[in-house]
């Protein structure tokens, strides 16, 4: 495959309340604020938040898959969340190579969530090993 | 809720192949390291390993439940992926206070995942803002 710095993959993604509920299941996060509107209405975001390890997984899906794609090892994982992800609501997730180091086969990556109003949901970088 | 600097929380927590499905179906990441042993007795690891987010995640639950608890948001997370956890390893997930700025209600976390080899899984820092 042909890697080079500036290469990069990104698609959108969608979560429902079954999504959140499913991943609340697993994680056991079962934080009101995902979960329940009431709650959500008094706090700042006024509405449920999608979990950010579930909207963040959505990196780990584009590099095992993608780029660098099968044999990816995560080595590190920064992430700043910035602003909320709504149920339903559209986002979009980059991964951008950055650096390679050839002579381990390791890659560092720029990977984003973007909201639709233009506002960065959570920017952060990943470090991988390919296998 | 009395909070202070060397407060942790910590508990075990076991993830079966049914998990680590469950989460490839729902984050998209079907890394075949994750869900193949065949390919997995190939890699370094030489077993099926379970997905770096999916055993993050149980720090999130730990903070959106326990420590700080509910009305806990993300704001940051590192997360290191020292060694890999294997389906139907047992692991230790602790979070401990470090910093606590009192006037934003904000707390940095170290947050660390131990396996029962002694190894760390995981080594990486969370702020939160309790709202």
């Amino acid at each position: 495959m042909n890697f080079f710095v500036g290469k990069k993959f990104e698609e959108t993604c969608i979560f429902t309340l079954q999504d959140v509920i499913k991943f609340a299941k697993l994680s056991g996060d079962v934080n009101p604020i995902h979960l329940n509107p009431e709650f959500a209405k008094n706090t700042p975001f006024k509405k449920t938040i999608v979990h950010g390890f579930l909207y963040a997984s959505k990196i780990s899906k584009i590099i095992a898959n993608s780029l660098p794609g099968p044999g990816s090892i995560y080595l590190f994982q920064d992430l700043n969340f910035l602003n909320p992800v709504f149920h339903d609501e559209e986002i979009i997730i980059c991964v951008e190579i950055i650096e390679i180091k050839v002579e381990k086969n390791i890659f560092t990556l720029k990977t984003t969530i973007l909201k639709k109003d233009g506002l960065l949901a959570l920017s952060g970088k990943a470090v991988i090993k390919l296998i």
